[in-house]
């Protein structure tokens, strides 16, 4: 049996690298839109398979970590907030395929103002999976506050991205079917960045025991 | 100390409870906009606050039968599938209440054809919660497997929906901004039974030791 501290940094090291993937996958499906190129696409699908590994490989590890080290205090919860986090990044992986679904759709149609403003959100939410991963593994509680400021941010991108794309498809009903599916893909980056809000809170309760959970929602 | 298998019992219970919360909420958010009674968002409210009071609960009582019973094998695997449900729940808690805010506004508003699937949609997707965590208490496959058969008609709803509505939009442009809406609750009924089958997955886990995670996936 290796040692436990060997085992707790490999369950880190696996999380990151799925943090990284998922990172990749939204940066790669909304680029595929931007650039109007498919091709893109084919990392997302990548990415995807070696996520949905990872999930099952660190369940494994946190499932067999808890039977055979049977941690207590500090690691007991460092180990259940992976178990929680690995969740979330898996279906982060989800909705990046989402994204790149409805990109490859969209990308021959022409595209409205409030388009400028997915990009953007998706660099915003891209950063929030990037720092909500670093903040946990650091065990860095200023830097779990930044991702939960973030998520302000997206959501009010994504009210502004709605009402845009309402007055768009009013002004051109022949282009709802487009307005529709960006308004979806703003949702697909809203709920990845809350994803990493989770993250973010998970961190949060780990380090300053603090359950921030349901303190500050925000409506849809 | 407790004996173990009363507190296992507790976990369970308030799995329970939990879920019937979330089924309440799905009914009651979705029979709102069917009766135009916007009266019906107060219990969505009230499950609201005692779903994220149980969320903790359950979480704290998760992780102390993890530090002071060690349980090991099969009790390992159940507590920590209870960790991922009770994450699954409280967001299908956080859906049902977006429902309920969007139904607020819609129930002032002539409802298109499509709108008649939506019920039909909410009631199988309340319908699949209350299987999923039966199947995970009783350890019942079978169940689990109805849960991921009704996941699969709910995709068929939720594709349905979506093509009437756009073509509703296209004819009464006027209407968008409720199309749009009635899009986005049939979105968020689809994430509830995504969280089901989710339980049925993990249910199926815990039974047979397979996983079934990631081998019939749907696209958006």
């Amino acid at each position: 049996m290796r040692h436990f501290l060997e085992e707790l940094e490999e369950l880190q090291q696996r999380l990151l690298e799925m943090g990284g993937l998922v990172e990749s996958s939204i940066r790669e499906s909304v680029l595929m839109l931007v650039e109007r190129r498919a091709q893109r696409a084919d990392t997302v699908w990548r990415n995807e398979t070696r996520i949905n590994r990872l999930e099952i490989e660190i369940d494994e590890l946190a499932v067999r970590l808890l039977a055979l080290q049977q941690p207590i205090a500090g690691d007991l919860r460092f180990i259940t907030a992976a178990i929680k986090i690995n969740t979330d990044l898996e279906r982060m992986g989800d909705l990046a395929v989402n994204i790149a679904q409805r990109a490859v759709v969209l990308i021959e149609k022409p595209m409205p103002k409030a388009f400028i403003e997915i990009p953007r959100m998706a660099m915003l939410a891209q950063q929030m999976v990037g720092k909500a991963l670093d903040a946990f593994v650091r065990r860095d509680p200023d830097l779990a506050r930044e991702v939960l400021l973030s998520d302000d941010e997206v959501d009010a991108l994504r009210s502004y991205i709605y009402r845009d794309l309402i007055q768009f498809m009013q002004q051109y009903p022949s282009s709802i079917a487009e307005g529709v599916d960006l308004i979806l893909i703003s949702r697909h980056l809203e709920r990845i960045a809350d994803h990493a809000t989770n993250i973010a809170e998970d961190t949060l309760f780990l380090v300053k025991g603090v359950d921030v959970r349901h303190h500050a929602e925000t409506s849809a």
